[in-house]
């Protein structure tokens, strides 16, 4: 028995029909993330990264210099600043990270990524890769991300226009 | 500028190409996941549950007799048994469900919703269906779910047929 199916047959049932198909559609976005999440966190356990620190470590390697201020980590990867400084905290522990005053100025505090952040990261992009991003588990993964890009883009996300058209 | 899609032109630039779009899938998700919780976590929140919470009080209220086993609970709501401990013990504090001894098997431990909890539940419901669940975001609304269910089914989930159809 599919739970999901069940619980809209039981919208229906109950005389909530034009609130039956996305209640479906939420519940299948919390099942869906739920099961992807635990393959990355099974991919990442490895390497000793969770998600949110494995997207610090990607973005910085990725960023000129390997440095950015605090403020711009968090608007980038789209989580609050709370969230970066207890992830940017944990990676520093784990001497992947350093934080550091900006030298122009002393009032922006940096993530810079070290010698030892940049291995760990390029290893757990591999083992990400391989595990996960390459085995979606679906064909149509284009078509699923743009739809995706639509319900992000309805919430107030700037998303690139051929994503929407999954081009 | 739209991170996920930068993120997209990195890992392609750096010759990864076979995991870029599932990159930007998984991405894609968790983003969209985020945005949503967000929406239902305004949306409980004049009713002091979480959705978690939630789910528990549907479930049992949905249920013959108002009550299930914890185990129960548990696979059909398809999370952890220390979840469903962690909900049901809060839900207990705020007298919306008592815990009690099954008449039948005194090993078995039942959660059964109360009168409170009843009222609480159809509240909510309200809240959720005409805030958030009628209210979607996107047209293709079941298009998307049905290529969730894929990807649900892809990872074991037992799915209806008729959702993967989409119909």
């Amino acid at each position: 028995m599919d739970p999901i199916r069940e619980a809209q047959r039981q919208w229906i049932a109950h005389g909530w029909d034009a609130a039956a198909d996305g209640m479906a559609l939420v519940t299948s976005l919390a099942r869906v993330h739920q099961l992807v999440m635990e393959r990355i966190d099974a991919s990442l356990r490895p390497h000793d990264l969770s998600f949110a620190r494995y997207e610090v470590l990607r973005l910085l390697a990725f960023t000129h210099g390997g440095e950015l201020p605090m403020a711009k980590l968090g608007s980038r990867l789209q989580v609050h600043p709370a969230s970066v400084t207890s992830a940017v905290g944990r990676l520093e522990k784990q001497s992947l990270v350093r934080r550091a005053r900006s030298e122009t100025d002393r009032r922006v505090v940096l993530a810079a990524i070290t010698d030892e952040g940049r291995e760990a990261v390029e290893a757990a992009t591999v083992s990400l890769n391989t595990e996960v991003f390459e085995k979606p588990g679906i064909e149509e993964v284009r078509e699923l991300t743009a739809l995706l890009s639509q319900l992000r883009e309805a919430s107030g996300d700037s998303v690139g226009t051929s994503m929407r058209t999954g081009e």
